[in-house]
C-alpha cells in the first residue's frame, strides 16, 4: 500500500508516523511538505518570542533526519501540493526549490495542510513591520526584531494567538496594544467572561479595543500609526492574529466537499467524499459533539487526536470521532480561562438553565490564592451538563477538563455533586469549585435560589432595592446588610418588594435570599458571580 | 423540629447551616462541639507550621460568632456528647468547664463526631516533643516548638499528614524522617508508586524508613531518641501521624451499628440503623462507588459532601449518595501523587488491564516541565475505567479529577480518547497525558503493545536480551539500540530470542517494539514507565 500524506505538522505527522508503524512491512509512507521543516509546535510560537526559552530548536518535537529515520516514513520537504487527480489516484506536488512538477501515486491519501493567517487586504498591510505569526521562521523574525527594539506593538485579533502574543510581548518590555473588530475578545465566550479578561488585562496595562476595525497601517518606510476607525495608535509593529483560514486552495477543483469557510467536510472516520482520501487537523470541519453542527477547531490539540483517528481509518480499523467540545484554553497576562461545550449566547433556541459563580481557587490560607469564575450551562429536563467557562489565575485546566470529561460521558448534575475529586489545600479547596458550582445549579434548579446576570442587573426596574450584603460594607451608594444582621424582616420594607442583593462572589448574597425569603419577602434575586466578576463599583 | 448536631468541624457545621437554611422557620438548629472552636481547617496545620502562612485566624472558616449570627444555629461550644438514649430521643451532654451534665432532646440527630489521632502506647509516648496534630491548638504548639528549636523530626507514617508535615518542617529548617510500619509510604497506592515517591523524597533529603515499627521513645525529660527494630534515630521532636480512629466510643451502647473500626455504618442516605439518626464525616464508614465495599475516607473533602447529603436527607429530600472512590491527593517537597478508584493491589481478583506511562507534563519548552507518570486500570471487558494513580511534579490533579469525572459516569477508553481536552502549552501537552495513557491501554488490548513492570523486570529469564533504546546509550551494562537505527533484523539474535526494551520513559521501547515485531521478533515486551519510574540505573 503507498500512503500518500501531505503536511508535516501535528495531524500529518502524526498520521504518517502511525501508519507506517502499525501498517506492516508492505506499507510505504511518504509525507511531503512545502517548508523546510516538519512537527513544529506552532503554539510556542509566542513562547519563544517571550524569551520563555531561548532554544529555537525546542520548536521542533524531531528533526527531519530524526523522524524519518525513527519512523521510516519517506520524508520530502520543500514539496508542495498543486493539484489533485482523484480518478487516476495521482498528486501533482512541485519542489519549490526548482519549480520542477511531478506526480505522485497513491493508494490512499492523507490531506493535513493546516491553515494560513488571513492577511487583511488593506492599506500598508505589506509595510515592514506588519507580521505573521504561523511558522518557526515567522516567530525568529519577530523575536529578532523585538531584540532590535519594538516598542509598542497593536496586535490584531484578541483570540488566544493575540492574548498570548500580548502577554509575551510585555514580559519582552514592549507595549501591547489588542484590537478586534468583534464587540468582546474571547471569540467562543459569553460576552461578560470576555469582558471579566479584557478589565484584568486593563489593570495590567495590556488595553483592548474590541468593535474597532483595523482601516490602515500607515508609515513613513515602515509601520508607525496603526488606524481603526475610532482611533490611531502609534506602534513599530502590527501583529496579525486575527484568526486562520484552512490550505485547501490546490484541491479546488478536485470534487472533494468543502465547508463554507474551505475546510474539508469529512466523516467521522475522518474521510471525505472520496473513500480513499482521508484528511486531519486544521484543514478539515469537525462536528460538534453536542449539536452535531459543523465547528471548525484549527487548534494544534484536535490535530493531534484527528491526525490518530485518520491513520487508524486509513489502517482500516473500526473508528468513530464524536467531535468536539469546542474547548479552549488560553493563559493571559492575568488571568486564564477556558471554555468546553455550549456557552449560553449558544443555547438561546434550546431549553436550558445556568448559573455563574465565584470562588476561591484553593484554600483560603494558601499563598497564590485567587478566584475561578465558573459558569455551567446544563439541559432543563436531563438536567446533562452542557458547558462550563472559567476564568481565573490559577488551574482553570482542572474546571475546563472535568467539565470536557463530564459532558463527553452524558454526566448529569446529580452525578456530578457527590463525585470525590482530588483535594488537598495547594490544589483545591474542601468543596471542589466545580462541585459548588454544581450545587448552585441544583439549588437554582430547585427554587432554591434565584439569581441574575450583570445584564439583567442593569435591566432591573428602578424600584429595585439593592442591598449590599457583604461583611464589610463596599457599595457606598446602596444599603449594607451583612448577612449576619439579618434576623427578621427589614424595617418598613414591603414583602413584595423588589430586591437585588449584591455581594462580592455570589455566596453572600445566596445566603441573604435564603433568609430573606425565610422572612417573608418574595421577589429577591441575587446577582450570580457577584460584583467581581461584574466589576460593580461604588 | 428539633435538629442536634454533634460536632463543629467540615461535616457538622455543613449539615448544621444547611438544615437551619432550608428548614423552614420552625426548624431549630443547635450545634454542639468539644472543644472551644468551630469550622477550623485541619488541612491547614502543616502549612502554618511551614510558615506557608502565619495568621492564626486562617485556620478557620468562620468565628463562632460569626457562625451563629449568619446561620441562626445555636452554638454551644465545650459541650462533649458522653451518651445517647434512643428511646427518649435524648442525648447526654456534659459542660467541659463546670461538669455539669443535661440531656437535650432532638426530633433528628446528626452524628458528626470526627476522629482522633492513633497514639501508640509504647514507653514514651508522655515524653515532651512527642505531638500530635488534629487541632489548631496542636498546630500553634508544634509552630512554636519548631521556633523554639526543633532540629530533627521523626515523623510517625508515611500519609498525606506524615509527607506534608515532612515538607513543612523542612522548609523551617528541620531534619526530618519518616517512619512507616507498612512496606511502603502512602497507604493505598500500588507499591511502586510509593517507592518512586521515596526515591524523589529521599533525593530531597527526606529519608523514608519503611517496614519498622516504632518500638520506643527514649530521652532525659524530652525526646532525644526514636527507637525502631532497625536503627535509633536522634530526634528533637516525634510527630504521630499513623492515621486517626472515630470519635465514636460515647455511642457504645447505642444500639447503632458500627463497622470493625468502630465508625457507624450509614445508608445512601447517611442515615444510620435508626431513621432519626444521620451521620457525616470522618465518623462513617462508606461504600467504595465500584466495588460497594465498605471503605473509610477521614477526608475534610468527604466530610464536607457527606454533610450536605446528610443535610438534605435530615429535610426530608431525596438524595442517594454513591459512594467515594477513595480519592488521594497530596503534595510532597518534591512531587505530587495522587490515585482514584482501584490500584492494581486492589483488582487482584478482577480481570483488568493496566498500563503506566511516564510522559512530559506540559511542553517540552514550558519552564518547570516534569513527567507524570500515569497507571490506568481499567475492566478488560467492558474497558470502563476503573482507576487512575498519577505522580509528578505538576498538576497531577488535573490527571486526577479527570479520573474521578471518568469512574464516577462509567466512562470506558474508547469514549476518552478522542475527549478534547484543554491544551495550551502552559497547563498541558498537545496529546494530553492521560489521553497518551489511555491509547496506550488501547493498544495494550489490542495486542499491539506488550509490557512489563519493574516486578516483571527483575524475574526475566536469565536469557532474556536487554536493549537499551534510548536516543543515546545510557544503561552501561546493556546493548545500545536507539529506535532510529532499527531497520532490520538485528544480526545474530534469533526471532525467537526473549528482549526487553529499556528506555527512559517507555515510548522508545515502544517504537522499537513496533519496529522489532515488523522485522519478526516474536517475543519483546517493553518496561512500561521507563527506567525513570523505576530507577533502574547503570
Amino acid at each position: 500500500m503507498q500512503v500518500l500524506v501531505i503536511g508535516g505538522m501535528a495531524a500529518g505527522t502524526k498520521a504518517a508516523a502511525k501508519i507506517r508503524r502499525e501498517g506492516g512491512k508492505d506499507c510505504h509512507v511518504t509525507l511531503i511538505e512545502k517548508g523546510n521543516v516538519i512537527t513544529s509546535i506552532g503554539c510556542g510560537l509566542p513562547y519563544y518570542i517571550g524569551g520563555v526559552f531561548d532554544d529555537y530548536n525546542s520548536l521542533f518535537i524531531n528533526s527531519n533526519e530524526e523522524f524519518a529515520q525513527s519512523t521510516e516514513v519517506t520524508l520530502r520537504c520543500g514539496v508542495e501540493a498543486v493539484g489533485l487527480d482523484r480518478a487516476n489516484k495521482r498528486l501533482r506536488v512541485k519542489e519549490l526549490e526548482t519549480g520542477k512538477e511531478e506526480s505522485l501515486s497513491y493508494d490512499k491519501l492523507v490531506i493535513a495542510t493546516g491553515a494560513s493567517p488571513i492577511r487583511p487586504q488593506i492599506e500598508g498591510i505589506d509595510l515592514p513591520g506588519v507580521y505573521t505569526l504561523r511558522t518557526p521562521e515567522d516567530g525568529a523574525v519577530i523575536r529578532n526584531a523585538v531584540a532590535k527594539g519594538i516598542k509598542r506593538a497593536v496586535i490584531l485579533g484578541g483570540g488566544a494567538v493575540g492574548l498570548e502574543m500580548a502577554e509575551n510581548l510585555k514580559r519582552q518590555g514592549v507595549r501591547p496594544v489588542i484590537i478586534d473588530r468583534a464587540p468582546q475578545i474571547l471569540p467562543g465566550f459569553d460576552r461578560d467572561f470576555a469582558e471579566y479578561v479584557e478589565n484584568r488585562l486593563a489593570e495590567k496595562g495590556i488595553p483592548c479595543f474590541t468593535g474597532e476595525n483595523l482601516i490602515s497601517i500607515e508609515g513613513n518606510g515602515r509601520v508607525e500609526i496603526i488606524r481603526t476607525e475610532s482611533r490611531k495608535i502609534k506602534a513599530d509593529a502590527l501583529i496579525l492574529a486575527a484568526g486562520v483560514r484552512p490550505n485547501t486552495d490546490f484541491l479546488k477543483d478536485s470534487g472533494l466537499i468543502f465547508s463554507k469557510n474551505g475546510a474539508l467536510v469529512v466523516d467521522e472516520r475522518m474521510c471525505t467524499n472520496d473513500a480513499d482520501i482521508f484528511a486531519a487537523g486544521d484543514c478539515v470541519v469537525l462536528k460538534n459533539r453536542i449539536t452535531g453542527r459543523e465547528t471548525w477547531e484549527p487548534l494544534g490539540s484536535v490535530a493531534a487526536v484527528t491526525g490518530r483517528i485518520c491513520a487508524l481509518a486509513v489502517l482500516g480499523e473500526k473508528v468513530s470521532y464524536p467531535g468536539v467540545l469546542g474547548t479552549a484554553l488560553i493563559k493571559t497576562e492575568d488571568v486564564n480561562v477556558g471554555k468546553t461545550g455550549l456557552t449560553l449566547a449558544e443555547t438561546e433556541d434550546m431549553d436550558i438553565v445556568e448559573a455563574t459563580i465565584t470562588t476561591e481557587d484553593k484554600v483560603r490560607f494558601y499563598p497564590g490564592v485567587d478566584v475561578f469564575v465558573i459558569r455551567l450551562v446544563a439541559d432543563r429536563s436531563s438536567h446533562r451538563l452542557l458547558g462550563v467557562q472559567v476564568a481565573g489565575r490559577g488551574a482553570v485546566d482542572n474546571i475546563l477538563d472535568i467539565g470536557v470529561t463530564a459532558i463527553c460521558n452524558q454526566a448529569t448534575l446529580e452525578s456530578l455533586q457527590s463525585m470525590d475529586l482530588g483535594y488537598a489545600p495547594s490544589f483545591s479547596t474542601a468543596v471542589h469549585p466545580l462541585i459548588q458550582a454544581v450545587n448552585l445549579l441544583l439549588n437554582k434548579l430547585q427554587g432554591k435560589f434565584v439569581g441574575i446576570d450583570g445584564e439583567g442587573f442593569h435591566k432591573l426596574p428602578e424600584d429595585t432595592l439593592c442591598l449590599d450584603v457583604m461583611k464589610t460594607a463596599t457599595l457606598r451608594q446602596y444599603r449594607s446588610m451583612p448577612v449576619k444582621t439579618i434576623h427578621g424582616p427589614i424595617p418598613g420594607v414591603d414583602f413584595k418588594q423588589p430586591i437585588v442583593l449584591l455581594c462580592e462572589k455570589g455566596k453572600q448574597g445566596y445566603l441573604a435570599q435564603r433568609k430573606l425569603r425565610e422572612y417573608g419577602y418574595e421577589n429577591t434575586v441575587v446577582l450570580e458571580g457577584g460584583v467581581e466578576f461584574y466589576n460593580i463599583e461604588e
